[in-house]
């Protein structure tokens, strides 16, 4: 189904919600999903709506035209995304393959409705895979870290991409990229954040001794591992784990939340909010 | 806080969102919390919207007159409930007391806002805990299943019971009697529905050799262990288990989903639409 | 680690552990993992040890000569099996690949540490995925059923299978095949069973409105969908969930589900007990 | 079923299980149940078996004495508990009560098979609850620390405590305490540790955005919430939530999490391993 999705930041005051269903009623337009939420602390509100595009008598640039007219008097942080113009998802990648394996399935099957302009790697290793999928493969090495950034950057402009993910790309992305591409970012860790951030997160977890292991999907921040939450999940393992049994284990985690972070990312569901999100499920 | 929640169910429309939103901003009425759904098969739309009472300036009874002008031309099954009116609820129980156990701890604590009118049961066993806690206690028995339900529904009317709590009653409601009182009969069954419905679930899911047990929350039907589903829980087992653990591991499961379902229901957050429940949580 | 896997299913009785664990003690064989369990109802013990074969002076074939001396006063069913030798795993798929995907993921980052000798389909659709991995494919049309499993047998005899996969073949395997492979076909069935049996489980799962869906993972048997279970899973979902959206998220769980109950299998964890298994994990 | 549980830490080497098994079966021992662990780490292996009081032709003394000659060339760090005998488990309470609510029902219920000689406050709050059970209720003020412990250790010794437990006590338990009774003093902490150790873990929580919360089951050591983990769980909540739901929500992990953890360590299932435990559930 064609539709359009309006995300909201803006201050919370009476009548948010009434002003924004009368305009798109007004329009005859047909709303399939809505959400809102208060943030109590910075009494900011947000709003994420679904529209049917043939709901409307008009296109979206003039929807944005119009919406913009709206949104000023209430001092609107606001977006509007068309459906039929997938986002374009560029991915990172070392040797480990669990998650970007997940996620071209996930494409090549339709599930995940995204194009996928290249996928970028310092490793020669998953170039026929990748190829196998008619997707363009790039290989960044990275003797030289600030040339390789440089590089990433300069395919993902080129491409035009509109989200990075790091499907276990093992390295540290600079502060200044994180900073560029801010809540554009998206990196899966190891570890049920803030817990074993770092290196080797299994291995920490092994020698504390915990009883589940985890996944986090976050936003990539200048501070590493510390970026806002996306998703999270975890599960049981016993004391006959080792911590090569929590590698293997952890793979399925991992996949799964980057899979779900990624969606509820392509398909507008994240709001930043300082440094924790609103997910819209 | 002091709140109203409007609770509605409809025939789909454009303009239902904008109407009912523009109703309460145009009274200065703050919302809290709103949630939204569209029910694809029979195309009703459902609302549950959570306002400040100190926000509007008339009483509830004003709301409900002048709600009622807008509910009915979009021929709106509509209520508004106080937060300051706790619900009555009465809870039935057997022998079994681990979730009259739950549930009373919740009460006392004041995590339940509810009024517990009586306690019913068909044994004597739980009397002295249950009049502990200040609550009247009758004792039913069920050598004649007629007299005693209607003693039952008798004691329910004369404390004005808002819901029934099945509790591990252990006995089924008389058809009538759900019907008299449907989406008012909570029941907590032990298994995860539709498997195990009947007698002894636990025992059932031994025999099948299932590797999860799980406990529902419904609202009773005339049809056994078949009405509206609330809220569901699993948890996992192993070949080690035998029924008897299984009973006990249950418990916990069991005491959780009713204390949930329960909670969703006294909030206004469970609608009906068909068999099924809408729940915004 | 090159290790042999003891498994024993014998009438309960005292001494059968001592017995055991001396005949391994007295060769210095070393115990890596060891599990038992007594079966109340049938009063039959289970075994799994896992013995290192460096500890041991002599070859597989010694080991398994000496203990049937041991095995034959108990009655015992057993079988010792070598981890040089790879289970040999055939693939049967339709169109529907998420599993298939997930299994030869695993299967080439050598997480899964089998051989797949073929993959069988009845439609064309996934030869090229399969065939890049090295992988014979075989299209097998089912216009005519006896015909094509009778072929789909000659192919898993004719590359010794010791195991035969459904991953979504969504094709019913006769009975007479399902007894011929007892313990050895395993199939993955997107509903938590004995919910939902046959076609469209996750269909019935939103017709019946639960707040949980699941998969499951268990032997074919002559009666649908009725075999021994080894392995379920399950997760929430709610209201705003179409059946398609369950499709979408029940691919999440089939994969893991299959993906753990195939590897139990193969490295001999699973021990059939009656219509029930018993999983030393 | 009267049985005794025999639980060893001893050296890894060839022939444990067999010298032991053998032991037990030479005098018609039934085992009901038997588990094994190597720790890598340490090369120390565990032992835990449950046998059958009645198969034995001796008393509990003379399986001691017995098996004291066994042992000692394993250099066996060994106990055998009689099932007889129950565990006295002393509760120390604040003013939050869930934990107690619920682990005197299980005891009162007769699920958790335990003395309850006393429960020690810091406040007069749940005197009135705690009596109603028949269970002695000792009232200990905090103003003065190094007097309030010294009298929470006297009131232990003079019950003859077998464990502590920290049900929500919210006072730091002296270094010196933790070292008396190492892993005989069981804490509750409301996080997923090691994520949110100290103070106000659920508003932690809520500042960093996580999307899962949990609880943890811990032995209490001289540094604050990091002795040996005995189990753990956690539970998914959403923007929606403030600090105050994760608050109400997590009651329910905890009091999950310690009652699970009390019942493995008073059934001998939890053997200390440095800071970590084995748990054979």
């Amino acid at each position: 189904m064609h539709s359009y999705t309006l995300t909201i930041s803006c201050p919370d005051r009476v009548g948010i919600v009434a002003a924004v269903s009368s305009f798109v009623a007004q329009h005859g337009g047909f709303i399939v999903e809505a959400s809102y939420h208060t943030d109590q602390e910075s009494q900011r509100f947000f709003i994420r709506q679904e529209i049917r595009a043939d709901s409307l008598p008009f296109s979206v640039t003039e929807l944005r035209a119009r919406f913009a007219l709206l949104a000023e008097p209430f001092k609107m942080n606001w977006q509007i995304s068309d459906s039929a113009v997938k986002k374009r998802v560029v991915i990172l990648v070392s040797k480990q393959d669990h998650c970007l394996n997940d996620l071209l399935h996930r494409w090549r099957s339709k599930e995940l409705e995204v194009d996928i302009p290249c996928v970028i790697s310092n490793h020669e290793d998953l170039r026929s895979f990748v190829e196998w999928h008619g997707i363009p493969f790039h290989y960044v090495p990275m003797q030289d870290k600030p040339v390789a950034f440089a590089e990433i950057a300069r395919l993902f402009e080129t491409v035009q991409g509109d989200v990075m993910v790091l499907a276990r790309f093992m390295q540290i992305i600079p502060p200044d990229l994180c900073e560029r591409y801010a809540e554009r970012i998206i990196n899966i860790h190891h570890s049920f954040l803030p817990s074993f951030a770092g290196a080797k997160p299994y291995h920490q977890a092994f020698q504390r001794g915990v009883k589940l292991i985890g996944a986090t999907c976050h936003y990539a921040s200048a501070e590493l591992d510390a970026g806002p939450i996306i998703e999270q999940d975890t599960m049981r393992i016993d004391h006959g784990d080792s911590a090569e049994d929590m590698v293997r284990y952890g793979r399925d985690i991992e996949k799964t939340v980057l899979a779900r972070g990624l969606r509820y990312h392509v398909e507008d569901r994240v709001l930043a909010c300082g440094n924790k999100t609103i997910v819209f499920r």
